[in-house]
């Protein structure tokens, strides 16, 4: 089956590739340019996931996309769903300084990473679920690899952050990696279904 | 799979319940009261759907809702998404009166009820599918079962309206029907899945 991811992010197709299982291949939506992300002003990851979605419901293609965010417990779940707009047209270097500024000296660093990751036949049928992964707030910057918050995010049981983890963990752990894994299983239960 | 239905509409418990499959068993929603409507905001059936099972999930319990429209050729697909609140707040008698004096002597009466039926297990996973029952428009009202805008609504292959076929018509071959129809059956095989 092969599906068309709706992302103008080309970390996240990579990240999707992968963890994709045999029968299935993700491509990213190339009518999609600058201009083609659809405005994330949902209340919700998967409100936003879905208009993601709804957006290209004419291609008549089976299409998936996801949304996430990063909620910090301290900053009462903040940025969360509104993690890629915090602190405004800012680079993530500049909205990663904000968090660790706030959380300057505070001890309660307990964090989680989650992704809704939906798909659709554009027939009317859709399928999403969720993934999360928990962890704390690091105390600075730290590692090259990844992209978003991933610099300041331990996962639990590590001590290093995604950015210094890199591909290979976060294809195995991270939220969107366990949300697309169900995703997919579902997906495979669902397409023999059709079949 | 006992599941609960979020909706203050009695006619929709019936209506979903006359249709289950063996292993379901659908209740409304009692901590729901007048006030507990959700404010059907969104711009398509699915947002709509979703966000009236987004805001039960705290209660950790198998959840189905819908949201449902009727879409008229002649005027542009309206009322649409906007279906309840067509001409503000009306009854639906006023508002069938509305559509019908729009389409007086409209040769055109091509018409469709769309309906979004979904699912969440309240722990991420979410079902959700569409039923489309296509017809047109009747010249007057006419009939007195069903609800909302059945009596004016002629569903292909009849020349009566919902309101006049009664339930158990609609039980077959209704948008609500067959989405929730499509449902259960998708959530049988996810169900056998789980177990």
């Amino acid at each position: 089956m092969r599906i068309y991811l709706v992302s103008t992010n080309p970390n996240k197709a990579r990240e999707i590739s992968s963890i994709l299982p045999t029968g299935f291949t993700v491509e990213p939506l190339t009518v999609l340019g600058e201009s083609g992300a659809v405005e994330e002003n949902g209340d919700t990851y998967l409100q936003n996931a879905v208009k993601k979605l709804e957006g290209f419901l004419h291609l008549r293609l089976p299409l998936i996309a996801d949304d996430s965010g990063l909620e910090v417990q301290f900053l009462d779940g903040k940025p969360g769903v509104h993690s890629a707009r915090f602190l405004g047209d800012t680079s993530f270097e500049e909205k990663m300084r904000g968090i660790l500024s706030r959380m300057c000296g505070v001890s309660n660093r307990t964090a989680r990473f989650v992704c809704v990751a939906a798909f659709t036949d554009c027939e009317g049928d859709y399928l999403a679920v969720e993934g999360i992964v928990r962890g704390t707030i690091s105390n600075e910057i730290r590692g090259e690899q990844g992209f978003g918050y991933d610099p300041i995010f331990i996962p639990e049981g590590a001590n290093k952050t995604f950015a210094e983890l890199g591909p290979e963990f976060k294809s195995k752990l991270s939220h969107r990696a366990r949300a697309f894994r169900r995703l997919f299983s579902l997906l495979s239960l669902y397409s023999e279904h059709r079949s």
